[in-house]
Parts: structure tokens; sequence; C-alpha cells
């Protein structure tokens, strides 16, 4: 590790391993795992970069490979497997879970007990309600599911409501709204409001009384 | 902390913040962390209170300003926000998250992998199931929605079933049962048996062969 | 604890309870909690067997009476209730929740946040996607509810959608697929695939194009 500013707090039950570099007045709170190996990979093989004035709170886990920008705020037990890449103003809610080769912009929100597998795409400004759920396999453990993995993206500002369930490789539209509950099979346009199981259109963005941000 | 009665059991490695009053007879498993301070507030600003009688399980994470009744129990790794309000005889299963400003009242159980957010009431007796999740923001992220969060509402002895989704500011009717994997949009009658996405009336409780508590 | 190997690697923050019997090659990380005594039971009463070439994963609890077969492993800050039987092989996902008397074969693999209860059984090789949920109560918290508890059933090669919901009892059949967010209430025919709210049949495995495992 290297924590040259003094201003950065670590407390003295968080395990920090080698080659995580943390940037200037960031706060990692008790019993916290950072930088720990992915499978099969020697300790401090790859670098972890957390970016100025992250809050990494108690019990989170993140492992090596992450690249993370300014402004970095996780809730309690995160988890964050290797090789993101992840920009700044970021918020990752409590015991939610990001897989590896997660790509996350700027102003993304993320709330608690949220699942992002590997590949999805968040882009700049989403929001991701609670216990949602993304997934990239159609046919999950079958002989190809590993080479056909497809995440799903989200676009700028677009809004997944809580515990929706988003099939792989769906693509959210920019500012759109997926209702509470939902399960989106197929690509949701912009400027939409979408709900059920499966999710089909409601409404524009339009019609909502507060609905644009 | 005080702890002035030597029955009070504190695990070595709990992490126990200023201010923390816990009654007689209370056990805090290992890695727990008990009073830490809301975003923005001093170690110590508010006081919270664990009555006696209580299990704290490891790995929980209480913040400070909770208030909490006689015989609470937590499964492991349960997440408590600032300033809830928490009867006597509640428990609160594994891993399930608890925003702040919540109100439980005595007798309530609450089962693993929940979301709760900040308003929400639970009243007396009431039983919330497996990944069930309440939300109080019909519009997640626009301009409004923090100042027109409308926190769902359980009345006494009313059932949420596992990974049922709550819609903002529903109401669910005294004894009702929500089926497992609704989602509710509308309030519910007392003496209901509501299901699907969204959620309709079933039935009555009075036809179900063990359905009245 | 039993650790006779010395090729066992067992963190130095890691609680292991008495009367654990750890396999040759297992990994204990960092705030872990092995064979912590069941409610009301005193501390070792139980013994805990976990095989040789696991893999615990930071955070996880497990309660004694778990009797684990070889090349477990776990994601981090699982949870495993008492007195479990589970075969070789197997894979538990991090953040999940497997509940007391569950049965898991050879060959499981658990993803990570799902929910199992009691007196559920997973036959060889089957899956289950992140989130899922399963129950075993139809009428939860009424008054014979704990003596009509019936775990759902997974066959072998069965695959569970992510966010799924199982209802009490259910069979899902050998090589069957639920999609993701479905509720199942009923039971589903070998080699079949699922989805809905209620799940009804959508085709046959043979009709998919990589369905079968």
């Amino acid at each position: 590790m290297s924590a040259a500013d003094p201003s950065t707090l670590i407390a003295k039950t968080a395990v920090i391993h080698p080659n995580v570099r943390l940037g200037r007045n960031v706060v990692v709170e008790d019993f916290c795992v950072i930088g720990c190996p992915a499978r099969g990979e020697a300790p401090g093989a790859t670098e972890t970069v957390v970016g100025d004035g992250a809050v990494i709170r108690s019990h989170t886990v993140i492992y090596a490979g992450n690249r993370i920008g300014k402004n970095f705020q996780t809730g309690n037990k995160v988890n964050l497997r290797e090789s993101n890449t992840i920009g700044d103003d970021v918020s990752i809610g409590t015991l939610s879970v990001v897989e590896h080769h997660v790509k996350i912009e700027d102003g993304v929100r993320v709330h608690s007990q949220v699942f992002i597998p590997e590949y999805t795409v968040l882009k700049k400004g989403a929001w991701v309600g609670p216990q949602a759920v993304f997934t990239n396999a159609l046919y999950p453990n079958s002989p190809d599911a590993k080479r056909n993995l497809a995440g799903p993206v989200v676009e700028e500002n677009a809004r997944i409501g809580a515990n929706a369930t988003i099939l792989p490789g769906v693509k959210v539209g920019k500012n759109s709204l997926v209702g509470a509950g939902s399960v989106v099979a197929k690509d949701v346009a912009a400027d939409s409001v979408v709900a059920g199981n499966p999710a089909e259109f409601l409404k524009s963005i339009a019609e909502l009384p507060y609905g644009r941000k």
C-alpha cells in the first residue's frame, strides 16, 4: 500500500493488500479488505487505484485491479470483484455486488443489495434502485454460456426501479425509468417509462409530474 | 459506551462507538460496529440505545441514534442506519438493511436480505419475508424526489411474502397476506390475500386453511 | 478446532469455534466465523466438518453442525446456518444465505445474494442464479406454519434464473430452466423452460440453441 498522505484514515482492523494506491483524504473503515488478489492471482500482481476523497465503509471488500475515480462512496459490506473501471462521484450502496469487468461512469448511484454482473455498463448519471438484478447469460450454465455473455447497458440518467430484473444485453435508453419489480426482456427506448413482467411501455417520461432529472 | 452490567457480553473484536447505552444481558458478537456516526455527524453526537436482552449477531452495523426496545435480535450482517425507533421483541434477519427514520413496532419479524427505506412503518406483529423490498420514491432521482418520499405502512399482523416489492406510500391492511414475488402498487384491504404483478385481490384471509395468526 | 495439516491457512482474524474439523489445504480468510453454536446450543456441542480444498472467503459465517464435502468454495460474506449437508465441488456465492437442514448435492452452484430456507433440496449439478429466493411456508407466520414447512426441490442440472421466486414445495424438474424474475407456483416438468408471474411453460429445452448442459 502507498498512503503517503497523512490525511488518509485507515481503520486499524482494515486489511490492505500490496499494490493498492489510495488518494488523498481517503477513509477506509473497520473490517474492510482492499486489493485482495483475484482467483488464481498472486497478491499485489495487479495495481488497485482509489481516487481522492473516497469513503469505503465497514466490511467492504475490493479485489485487485479496480480503477476508481474521485469521491467514491460505498455503503457497508459492498463487494467489488476485480478489474472494474469506475468514474468520479460514484456511490455503491450497502451490500451490493459488482462483479468483474464492469464499467461505471461518473455520477452513477447504485443503491443497496444490487447485483451487477461482468460486462455491464452504467453510463453517466444512471441510478439503480435497491435489489435490482442485472444478468448476462441467456442460457446460464449451458456449454456456450461463457462465450455468449452480454452485459446490459444503462444509458445516461436512466433509472432502474427497486427489485427490477434486467435480462442479458438489454439496453435501457437515456432518461428512461424502469418500474419497480419489472422484468425487462427487451430494449427500452429513451425517455420512456416501462413496467410489468415482462415490462411494457407505459408512457413517456414527459408525461410524469417529476419525471425528468 | 456504558456497559455497567457485567452480564453484558461484548466480543473483543466488536467496535462500540461513544454514547452507546446497552441494557442488561446484551450480547454483541464479533466484527459488529455499534453507534457509528451518521454521515456528517461527530462520533457520539447522538445517543444510541439498545434494550435488555438483545443479541446482535456478527458483522452487524448499527448507526447512531437508534432507540431499540427489549429482546432485540439480529441475524448476521444486518445494517441499521441512523434514527430508527424499534419496539420490543423485534427481530431483523441476516443481511437485511433498515435505512433511517423507520418505525418498527413490537413483535415485528423482518426476515433475511430485506430492504426497508426511510419513513417505512411496520406495525405490531407484522411479518416480512426474505428479500422483500419496500420503496419510498415514485420517481426516484428526479428533482422533487426527496421532497415527496412516502414510506409504505404495514398494518398489524400483516405478512409480506418473499421477494415482494411494495411501492411508495402503499398501505398493507391488518392481517392481510401479500403473495411471494408480488409487486404491490395500490393499497391492500385488511384481511385479504393479494398476489401477482401488479398484485390483485385473490381471496379473503378467512378462506385460507391456516391464514389467520 | 483441529487443523493438523500445516497446509491449511487460516487468517489471524478468523474466529474458529471448538469442534471444527477442517480438511487439508483449506483456506479461511479474514473476519470469518466458523462453527458458531446454533441458537440455544453450547459452543462445540456439534461437530462441524469442512472437506479438503475448501476456500472460505472473507466475512463468511458457518454455524455448527454443517457437514461439507471437498473443494467447497464460498464467495465473501456467505451465511450458512446449522445442520446442512453439502456435497463435493459446491460453490455458494457472495452474500447468499443458506438456512438450516438444507441438502445440497455435488457440483451445485449457488450464485450471489440467494436465499435458501430450511428443507430445500438442490440436486447434483443444479445452478441457482443471483438473488433467487426459495420459500417453504405457504401461510407464513400462521399458527401451523412451522408444522407445514415444505422446501422446494431442484432436480439434477436444473437452472433457476436470477431473482426468481420459488414457492413452497415446488419441484423444478431435471434439466429445466426457470426464467429470470419468474414466480414459480407449481411444479416444473423436466426439460422445460418456464417464465413469468406466475411462471408458465414456454418451450422445451431441446428448442434452445444452447439449452442443455
